[in-house]
């Protein structure tokens, strides 16, 4: 038991909470002593929901996301467009692009992105699943929403070799000077792909 | 169910989480998706240590610090000196003070401090059965390590005038120029006071 500690029961509980990333050991303390001062029974739903999501949260078999049951919502709503399928890296990025409203088709979460220097490789994703998911059929467009990082365009190249073959459209999310950015802090590559991939106008957006 | 979460359970364990304070939903839903992808055991444990730390964890009876044992190990060591006693607002104020190894007493844990808007008042700290304590002999300092705030100076003069009628010693902990700062940065009233309450000075520190 480390000596500053006044009770192991203290120290284990903040020992857990400073493995969770980006959790230090004094933010650890702050959280558990808070949790403490709470009655029991908060405690307890609080411990609960960790166990109760870990235990029974399943995967959805079409598209990998987060599911309560074996097909997520979205996969299995007949209103969604079936024939476009947006690949994303995960779960987070699933209810980034739901909360724009401007997407109505299907998804497929990779899980990740391929990262040599993290130990993550291809197999270790969702890719041969969204591919065999494309040879299935139906699937007419196929939308790469990958993070615009080196490791997100290596993803992106990989996924554009292994489905070109099949012959299914292919398409990557615009690149360019986020809305309400002023130009002269965009970087280059940014304002300069903004200039080449620049859309007609015709007097509003 | 808000319409963005594709599970329940995922969306329980997130609003259980987002109830801490300094933790948002982003970050409940990074933390959360953290939890999600160890395996079971490590879940169950990081549950389990809030659960039993709130069920099992006692407060010392001498000074109110959170304990293993009905008193805790500094009250219960021989080799603290028990004649004199600092005056803490909180667990992680005992933790601070025992890092620097410049006490060998006892504590006696408040609580918090005096804090009319947060409606805080006497009764909800320990004050009463820190004049008890000194009552019954055996103290010879009260040494007040609270916030050097407007709530902790309250509380400050209100602990004094209701130990000042046992004759106890009562000191406060210095104020000045902490160590390491630039005078100009620091502010009048601090600088005020350590030109106020300035030390004799041999050579060395």
């Amino acid at each position: 038991m480390n000596e500053q500690f006044p009770s192991v029961l203290l120290e284990k509980a903040v020992s857990e909470f400073a493995k969770l990333p980006g959790i230090g050991r004094k933010t650890a303390m702050r959280l558990v002593l808070h949790l403490l001062r709470q009655d029991l029974g908060a405690v307890e739903a609080f411990a609960g929901a960790m166990t109760t999501l870990k235990r029974e949260a399943k995967f959805c078999k079409v598209c990998h996301n987060i599911s309560d049951t074996e097909t997520c919502r979205i996969c299995s709503n007949p209103q969604r467009d079936a024939s476009t399928v947006c690949v994303v890296e995960n779960i987070r990025d699933v209810m980034a692009v739901e909360a724009t409203q401007q997407f109505r088709g299907l998804y497929h979460v990779l899980g990740g992105v391929i990262s040599p220097i993290d130990g993550i490789g291809p197999g270790d994703l969702q890719i041969e699943s969204l591919v065999e998911r494309v040879k299935a059929g139906g699937v007419k467009e196929v939308i790469l929403a990958l993070s615009t990082t080196m490791e997100g365009d290596s993803t992106n190249f990989y996924i554009y070799r292994k489905l070109a073959p099949t012959g299914v459209r292919l398409s990557v999310i615009a690149r360019g000077i986020a809305v309400g950015d002023e130009l002269e802090y965009a970087d280059e590559v940014t304002l300069g792909r903004s200039i080449v991939n620049r859309t007609p106008f015709n007097g509003s957006f």
